[in-house]
C-alpha cells in the first residue's frame, strides 16, 4: 500500500506543482515571433474586435476552462482558504486535460464573498470558454452558480453539486438494472442536504424516484419546519419528492432507515452503522460518499448485508467518481458551444455512463465504469452535443 | 517578404489559439491519480494551510505569471477591449515560456475601471508568483501598477512602461560606448510623455542624463503649466531633469530639436522629418519607437544623417524589443522571490543587456543584442537575483 501522504508531498515538491503553460505554435525564429506576436498578432485582434465570435477561431478561449475556488470547502479539509486549495485546483486542471483534452487553469480567489466572487468571475471570463466552480461551501455555491449561469454566456458548472449527482444516478440506474427493480418503487434515505444532496435529489426526481426521506445534521427534513430552513432545503422540499415519517421530531437516522431500500450519503464519516443497515429492506443499496471516510466502511456494509455498495474511494469497488462526468460534460459543452449545462443533459450523461457497462458485464462490484475507460468521455460528450444540436 | 496578416491569421486559426495547459506529473493509472489528486493531494494542501510559504514548494505559483490586460491600449490598435486583446496576451505568455521558461497565463478583464482592476488582480493573485500588466492605457496603468506594488507581496511589472525603458537605456549606453560620448553631455528630446515616456525619463535620470526636453501632443512640457498637467507629466517635471526652451508656447518640435543630440520617440507615426534630423547636432542618435510605424522611417533617418537608429521593428537593425527585458526580469524575480522590481534592478538589467555586446562587436547597426541570444535572460536574471541577495 502506497503512503499517499508522503508520496504525494514528494511528487508535488519534485515538480513544484503540477501544471505548466506551453505553446501550441512553433517559436524558433524571428518569423515565428512575427506571426505569434507583433506585428502579425494584430490581425486576429482586429478580427475579434469586429466580431467577438472570432475569439473561438483565433484564441484558446474555446478549449479553456477556469477552475474557480475560494477554498471554503476543500475535500474533507473544510475552509482552508484560496492558496491552500491550489494543489486541488491544479489537480483538477490535470484531470480536464488528461481525460478530455480540455485546457483548464486554476483561479483561486482571495475572497469568500459570493457577490465579489461573481463579479470577479464575470470580469475574467473573456479568457475562458467555460467555468468550473469547485470546493465552494454551500449554500453560497448554489447562489454563485445560478447567478453566473444567468449572467454569463459560457457554460458554468459546479462540479461538487452535479458531478457527484450524475455519477450517483448512473450507479443507481445500474443497481436497478442488475437487480431488476423498478426505480419508482425504491424508498431512499438521503443523508446530507447540502449542495451535492440538493443536486442528487433533483436527479432522483428526474429518474422517477417517488420516496426520498432527507436527513441532515438537524434531523429529518420536514415540511413543518420549512420557514426555518435555508433556501437549499426549502427548494428540496419544493421538489415534491420528499416524504417524511409521522413524527419527524423523534425520528433519528436509526428509525428513519428501517425498511428503506437505498441509502445515499453525502454527509459525514461513520453515521451509518451495521445495525442500521440490517434493518433496511433486503439487499439494500448503500452509497456512502462522504470523503475521504464514508458514512459506513465498505467492509461493514458488506458484513451487514448490503447488496450494492458504492463509495467515493478508489480503493474499493464502485467508486462514485466525478471524473466520470465533468471531463465529458465540458468536452461536449465546449465542442457544441453550449450556453448552459441543463438538467436534461445531466440525466443523459448519467444514462450514458451507466450503459457503458453491458447487461452481461454488470455485477455487484461493477456498476460504474473505470475512470480510465476511454468510452466514458466519448459517450458523455456526445450526449451533450446531441442536446445542443436538438437531436434530443 | 511574408504576408504577416494573412499568415498570422492562418496560424491562429489552425491551432485555435496559442497556449495549452499541460501536466508536469505522470497520470497513467489509479496510483498516479491518487497522488496528483485525491486522496494524496490533501497533504500539500494541509502544509500550505499551515504555512503559506509552502505554496512555493508544492504548487506552480512560484513559476506562474499572470499577463493582465483590460484591452484599453493594445499595440497600435487602441482600445479594442479585453476579448480582442487575447491573442496578444497569449503571445506574451509564449514569449515568457520560450525565453525564460516562465509559465504565464493571459487574464483579460471585462472592466476598464482602475479600482476594479486592482481589486480583481488582488483577488486572483494566490495562483500567481508575479503580475505582468500589459496594454493598459496611461495614466491609469501607472496608478494600477503602483497600488498593486504596494498591496501585493509578489512582483508587479507593467511591461509597456519599463520594458521599453530598460531596452532603450541599453541602446543609449551602447550608442555612447561606440561613439565615446559622455551620457551626461547629451541633450535629449523625448517625444511622448505617457507611461513609457515617464519610465524612460526615470531611466535617463538614473543614467546621468542632464538635459531632457519633453514634447507631447500639447507641445513642449513646461514648468509654467504644471497645474494643467495630469499626474504623470507633473511627476516628469518633479524629476528635475526637464529643461525647456525660453519660449515654450511658440516652440514646435521643429524648433525644439535644433542642435540636440538624441531623439527618443514613444509617440506617433511620422512626426519627425528628415529636415528636422538635419538640424540636430552631428551624428545624432534617433530612437523612433512608435509602433508599428516609427516617428521617422529607418531609411529617412539614414538619409538625414542619423548615426545610430533604433526602432521597435524587427525588420531593421537595433530593435528596441521588450523581449530583451521582461523574460529575464521575471526569471530573476521569481527565482529570488523578489517582492518588487526596483529602479536599481531595471538599471542593472539595462547595463547587463548593453554589455552582452563587447567593444569589438559594437557597431552602428549592432548596439542591441538579438532576442534569441541566450545570454540575455541569463545575465538579466542574474542581476535581479544579485540585487535581492544584496550583492548589489
Amino acid at each position: 500500500m502506497i503512503d499517499y501522504k508522503k508520496e504525494s508531498l514528494k511528487l508535488h515538491l519534485k515538480s513544484k506543482g503540477k501544471i505548466e503553460v506551453v505553446s501550441k505554435v512553433p517559436l524558433n525564429n524571428k518569423d515565428d515571433l512575427s506571426l505569434a506576436y507583433t506585428p502579425g498578432v494584430a490581425e486576429p485582434c482586429v478580427h475579434i474586435a469586429k466580431d467577438s465570435e472570432d475569439a473561438y477561431k483565433y484564441t484558446s478561449k474555446g478549449n479553456m476552462v477556469a477552475v474557480v475556488s475560494d477554498g471554503s470547502a476543500v475535500l474533507g479539509l473544510g475552509n482552508i482558504g484560496a492558496l491552500a486549495s491550489l494543489p486541488v485546483m491544479e489537480g483538477k486542471a490535470l484531470l480536464f486535460k488528461e481525460f478530455a483534452n480540455v485546457d483548464a487553469f486554476p483561479i483561486v480567489l482571495d475572497t469568500q464573498n459570493p457577490d465579489e466572487i461573481i463579479e470577479i468571475v464575470k470580469a475574467i471570463s473573456p479568457t475562458f470558454g467555460g467555468i468550473n466552480l469547485e470546493d465552494i461551501e454551500a449554500p453560497k455555491c448554489v447562489y454563485i452558480e445560478r447567478r453566473l449561469k444567468e449572467e454569463l454566456n459560457i457554460p458554468v458548472f459546479h462540479d461538487d453539486q452535479h458531478g457527484t449527482a450524475i455519477v450517483l444516478a448512473a450507479a443507481l440506474i445500474n443497481a436497478t438494472r442488475l437487480t431488476k427493480r423498478r426505480i419508482e418503487d425504491l424508498e431512499v434515505v438521503l443523508a446530507g442536504t447540502g449542495a451535492a444532496g440538493n443536486s442528487i435529489a433533483r436527479m432522483l426526481k428526474k429518474l422517477g424516484v417517488k420516496h426520498v426521506f432527507a436527513f441532515n445534521k438537524s434531523g429529518v427534513l420536514s415540511h413543518d419546519k420549512y420557514n426555518e430552513y435555508n433556501f437549499l432545503d426549502q427548494e428540496l422540499l419544493d421538489l415534491n419528492i420528499i416524504s417524511e415519517p409521522s413524527n419527524t421530531e423523534k425520528t433519528s437516522l436509526e428509525k428513519l432507515i428501517v425498511k428503506k431500500d437505498v441509502f445515499i450519503g453525502v454527509s459525514a464519516k461513520g453515521i451509518l452503522s451495521k445495525e442500521m443497515v440490517r434493518t433496511m429492506h433486503k439487499d439494500p443499496f448503500i452509497f456512502a460518499m462522504a470523503n475521504p471516510d464514508p458514512e459506513i466502511t465498505y467492509e461493514d456494509a458488506v458484513d451487514a448485508g448490503a447488496f450494492i455498495i458504492g463509495t467515493g474511494r478508489s480503493d474499493y469497488p464502485n467508486q462514485i467518481n466525478n471524473v466520470l462526468a465533468f471531463p465529458g460534460i465540458f468536452r461536449g459543452a465546449l465542442d457544441s458551444r453550449a450556453k448552459n449545462i441543463t438538467e436534461e443533459m445531466k440525466l443523459s450523461a448519467a444514462k450514458a455512463i451507466a450503459h457503458i457497462i453491458t447487461d452481461d458485464e454488470l455485477s455487484r462490484d461493477y456498476i460504474i465504469p473505470s475512470a480510465f475507460n476511454k468510452e466514458v468521455v466519448k459517450r458523455v460528450s456526445r450526449e451533450i452535443i446531441n442536446h445542443v444540436k436538438g437531436v434530443k
